[in-house]
Order: C-alpha cells, then structure tokens, then sequence
C-alpha cells in the first residue's frame, strides 16, 4: 500500500527544449494517485526545497500545461548547486516538516546523486521517502539509459544549423567553424553528421572532446578539405582537449589562460565566441597565403558559437524526444508508487527494442547507476579524430526526427 | 510585342530563408512565355555571368524547384562582388554574346544599382535588355517597399530565439546579451521585442545603430533592469557605433583596433564573437561587484552571437515571407515583360494594403528608388534608447507570422 503524502518535482541544471514535458508528466500521472495531496512544485529545484519555495501544481488548467510541456526551458526554475551533506540534510529536514514522500528531480548525473544520497538518508531516519530520478540533458551523457530526453531536440538543432550553414558556405565560400555545446561529451558535437545528404555536404569535418586535439593535424585536415572543395565546414566541440600529462588541457582553457590573450575575461565555455574565434584566428594565420596562394581566393574565415540557442530554442523539437521526455516523467511517477523490482526509488532508463521501426521501452534502475559517472561518447563512433560513423548515424537518427532533405540545382 | 531571347537569373549577396523561393517565383514564371528561349541561372551571381558559368534551369522536376523553394541560402550561389563600371561592361558583353535579353537580380541595394548600370548600358548601346531586381534582405533596409522579402523569416528567427533565451535566463537568473546581425540597419534587432508576452519577458533592452551607444547609459540600464528583476536579457545590434565626430565609430572597431586587444585577429562583425564577449567583460567589471552587493547572488553574465544561424536557419520560415519573396520573383518576371507604367527594367516592391486581414500588393517601381541608399530603422520607433515601441511591432509582427506563447508556472 502506497503511502499517504505529498509530492515534489524539481528541476535541475541547464534547461533542455523538453523537461517541461517530464514535468508534465509527473503532474498529470501523480493526479492519478488518491494517495498523493498536494502536488508541489520547487522553484529552482533543490534551492527552493531547502527555502521552502513551492507552488501547487494541482489542478491546473490542461490548457496551460500543454503549453508549459511545449515551452522549452525549465518552468519550475532551476539551479547549478550541486548539494553536499551538508545540504542534503537541509532538503531532507525540508521533506520531513512538509510531510514529502515522494520526490520528482529532473535532471543529469549530479542530480540523480543528490536523489541518491537523500533517498539513503531517508532510509537511515526510516522516513518514509520515495525518490525518482527523470532524466535530461542535451550532452547525452548519462549511464544505463540508451540516450537522454533532452538530446534529441538539441541534436535536431544542431542537425538543422549545420545543414543551413552548409547551405550558406556553399553559396558563399569559405572556412566555416561552428562551436557546439558538450564539455566533456561529444554526443552532441556527433549530430552534426546528420546534417549531410551527400558526400559534399558539411560538416567535413568533426571534433569531439573524446579525441585529444591537435591543431597541426586540424590544420592538415582543413587544408585537405578546401583544397579539394574550395570550402570547409567544421563542427568542434567546446570541449575539445590537447593531449598533455595527467590530466588533458581544455583548448578554451589555453585561450583565456595562455599566451593569447583574452580581452574579454571569459573562462566559461558557452556564452563566449573566445574558441571559435581563436580557432579561425589559426586557420587565416597558418593557412591563410597558402590557400590563397592554391586557389587563387582570398581566404574567407568565419566562426559561430551555437551557445544557449541549441538548448532553449522554440519550435526545434525532436517528433520523438517530445513524447520519450512526457513518458518518462510519467514513469517516474508509476515507478515509485509500484517500486518495480523492489526499486522505490530510482531513476528512469530507455531500452532500444528495435530500430525499423524505431521502438523504445522504460525501465527502472537504481541511482547509483546513473548518478555521478559520466558516459562519454564510444571513440568507435569516431573515424580519423575528424569525422563519424554511420553506426552514430543509425543510432541517432531516430533520435532527432525526420530532417529536411535540401534542394540543389549544382 | 515582347522581344524574343534568353533569360538569365542571379542571386546577391547575404543569403535569406527565402531567396530561393524568388528564384523559384522567377523560374516557374519564365516558363510561362514563349518568347523566353533559354532560362539560365548564373553561378554566384554576377561573377558567374561575366565567366560564363550558367546552368539551365528550364524543365526542371516541380518537385526538386518546391524543395530548392524551402531550402535556405542562395541555391545558384551568391558573391559579394560589387560590380563597377569595367566589371558592368564584363557581365553586358556577356549578355551581347549568349544573347540575354533578360535579367533577374535577387539581391540588395547594391544589386539593384548593378541591375541599374547595366539596364543603361544596354540602353545606349539599342540592346534590348529588360532587368529587374528581386529584392532581398534580412536587413529591412530597402527604400520604397513596405519590407524586404527575407526579413520575415530572419525576423522569425530572432523573435523565437529571444522567446527562448528569456526562458533560459528566467530559470538560471543572470546578464544574457544577444548579438543581432545588422551593421547599419537596427531593423532585424528590433524584431526581438516580438519575443515578450508579457511585461517581465526579455529582451529588457534592445541596442540598435541608428542611436549612438553609450556604454555609460548601457551600464546604467543593465543595473536598472537586474535590480529590478533578478535578470536581464539584452538585444544588442552587431552594429551599434559611439558617438564622435563626423563619422560614428563601431563599438565592434574599438574592439579590434582599440585598447581593449582582441586575440584572434578578426575584423568582420558577424563570424565572431568579440562584441558579445566585450560587453559581458564590460558588465562584469563594472556592475560585478555592485550587483551581488545589492542582490547578494554572484553576477552571471553570457554572451551569444547568433551569427549566420540567423539566415539560413531551415524549417525557421515565416508563413508571410515565403509565399511573398516567391510572388516578387514571379512579378518581376510578369513586370519585365508587360513594363508596368513604361517601366520595361525596375524593381518589385511591396506596399502594405491593409493590417488586418494583414494584406500587400506588389508594384514595380523604378531602379532608382532602390539601387544605393538604405533605409535605416526610423528612430520614431526607438524608445529611451533602448526599447522599441509598439508601432514597430504593429509593423512587423505580421512580417515574421505566428509566434508560439510560452506556458509559465510563476
């Protein structure tokens, strides 16, 4: 028998275009359930559990929660804490003067450890707390799930930017370098690959975090590829490292801190043009007479930053991320009022049954499979240091949805 | 009696979402008259002229002119090449040797005085030659029509975007500056005010060219706003200039040449990130401090440069723009052989019939009353020098088409 309580969902971390679609969905399973009173909502996740910042969610218009589902961002609010102890103990003692038995967090890897460490507090003070992990993240970087809600859309943006801007160079030539999102992932660097339709297409060439990062041979490759086409569309991680003793050296992170200086005082990754611009510096630099010399062109050389755009944008929906991130939301609720497999608490995973037709199915699984570590992106995926597979290709076309198939007349 | 001979169609410049409906518009119009024998595209515009570089474009599958129609950029190629006299007689010859007796030019103001030159030339030398210009550009700033097909979409665009980044600046509070493309024309960085529905959405304030850039009123307006509201998102043209002198300096220029060293060597505006990241240095190291003082929350501030996303973005389309740039490319033709009002050479313009139904018709209007001076964002629109009002979104909310209204919980 489940027990008679009131329930909480949070959200954590960057916002994704479809973790209102999880938290729709725990709001409409748990209105299912007589034994939940009130349905709560933390403002900016864990931070508004230990301040005691709720709104009800109960009985609210269906009318305005499709449109909060459709709403990229995080309604709730969110928060970059990443609670200790310390603070762990704060959000229980909230749980406990609330009468909160159960807890909904949205979130990556750090927020399914914080669901962990209060789930076995809980157990500890024999408060009765079930706690359900939902997952999301556009870097698709969590354990035990076949990817994450939150990916597909921001692999759809990617996908869509890169097939417009080889669109651009190829009316416009040049060398092109787009910065994608993905500190120590690079899933979502991968999905640019989809954006080609044939062996012309852009991007040429791709850089992932999980490769160590050399610019003589991303030189080589450039001059390679311009040689041959007359322009050059590259997409590159913001996290791209060089290989160097323990512990490899963010190329962002020689930008601000070594010897070409950075004006601007960033060090952050996203929200700053600093990496795209410095790797465009390099290639007019060293390339810039030679290919000049080659083609008779001058060299033209641009860089964009997709920054927060890949995240938060409006309408760039995947047809299949949309209704995995609703289900899982749902599941987290069915799964911590059932505890399946003695998993009371837990987090939701996806399993691919079956490719053609696309087909997936949710399971529960313990946090400690999914909290802390990381997933990064299989290196077999990777072709040269500077390109993807089509066994990425199989595997994450499905995820974005159907993409436009560009018309060209040369 | 309309003369007999071939037709030739180029593209200009930046490409839209929508050039290529234009040029559909002109190709499926071409086809309708038995006097057009050939129907040419030059490759790259007028450089594909001048080397002969032409492609047949009659006959083609309707199906692959729809999906050329929806794929943005310049399908035929652009250049930025602007044509002087010598480079005029180059592409005239061209047209004396493949016997042309048409011209379409999809393109800005400086296409249309290309489109100008050579329509006199033809003149003085008795060629028959009809030309006209299709006109084209995110930049809005096209004298003597309503609006410039392209804008719409890019409008689109930007509006969506900001809808986005508001949401992603409301759940993860802090400073977001956005940078717009426009060196000259604030048109497009307006459009951004088309993302509030409400009068705590972003952008709170809106930076365009036509008014001098103070970075003193600049701080005192972040500080206003994010004092007030935890956060602030900000509209920032790429071309925003000081005051000085006879001739306004770019904010972006003092970057590059000032003392405020940029690393990377860039000069150009849009393919960098510089601007965006200046002004984030400039908040931080002015307001930093004060800021978290005031709120007692550590100051974050980002920066993005929405760079040629915003062009050439697939699937991010008005439902205005599109059928518009292709009835100017259709009417272009249709003026070229009936010579509306003697007008046997000119360019399509738009002229806003009604605003509700929302309703345009096209009129051709002389090569004159395009060709060399813009038409910057009248400053009536301009608020506080930093906000736009609501005349300008009466203007061009039809212009960009449907938006999406965001759900909020709080």
């Amino acid at each position: 028998m489940a027990t008679k309580g009131n329930a909480v969902v949070g959200q954590s971390g960057g916002p994704t275009g479809v973790i209102n679609q999880s938290l729709v969905g725990v709001i409409n399973e748990l209105h299912k359930y007589p034994n939940i009173d009130k349905i709560l909502g933390a403002k900016h996740g864990v931070r508004g559990i230990i301040n005691e910042e709720f709104i009800s969610l109960r009985g609210l218009p269906g009318e305005l929660l499709e449109r909060v589902a459709q709403t990229p961002s995080s309604a709730l609010g969110s928060t970059r804490d990443k609670p200790d102890e310390a603070y762990c103990q704060k959000i229980f003692k909230s749980f406990e003067k609330n009468n909160i038995n159960y807890f909904f967090y949205i979130g990556g890897n750090d927020s399914a450890d914080t669901a962990r460490i209060i789930s076995e507090m809980a157990a500890k003070a024999s408060f009765p707390l079930n706690v359900y992990h939902v997952p999301k993240t556009i870097d698709n970087d969590l354990r035990t799930t076949d990817h994450c809600p939150g990916y597909g859309s921001a692999g759809r943006f990617v996908a869509l930017a890169l097939m417009g801007d080889d669109a651009d160079n190829r009316s416009l030539k040049g060398v092109k370098i787009d910065v994608i999102m993905g500190r120590d992932a690079g899933w979502l660097t991968a999905a640019s690959v989809l954006a080609r339709t044939d062996e012309t297409d852009g991007p040429h060439l791709i850089y992932v975090p999980e490769v160590d990062f050399s610019e003589d041979k991303f030189l080589a490759d450039v001059d390679r590829v311009y040689t041959k086409l007359g322009r050059c569309v590259i997409a590159v991680s913001e996290g791209i490292k060089y290989k160097g003793g323990d512990k490899n050296t963010l190329v962002a992170d020689k930008i601000v801190t070594g010897g070409e200086v950075d004006a601007h005082g960033n060090k952050q990754l996203s929200g700053t043009g600093a990496l795209g611009d410095y790797l465009s510096g390099l290639v007019k630099a060293k390339l810039g007479k030679a290919l000049q010399d080659k083609t008779g062109a001058k060299l033209r050389v641009r860089s964009d930053t997709f920054g927060y755009l890949q995240r938060s944008f409006p309408t760039i929906i995947s047809e299949t991320d949309a209704p995995e991130a609703r289900l899982c939301g749902q599941k987290a609720v069915e799964y911590a009022m059932t505890a399946p497999n003695g998993l009371a608490s837990g987090s939701v995973a996806m399993k691919r049954l079956s490719e053609d037709p696309y087909k997936i199915e949710t399971f529960a699984t313990a946090l400690t499979n999914v909290a802390r570590q990381t997933k990064s992106l299989d290196t077999s995926f990777v072709v040269n240091g500077c390109d993807i597979n089509a066994e990425f290709i199989k595997y994450a076309k499905p995820l974005v949805g159907t993409l436009p198939r560009p018309g060209k007349l040369f």
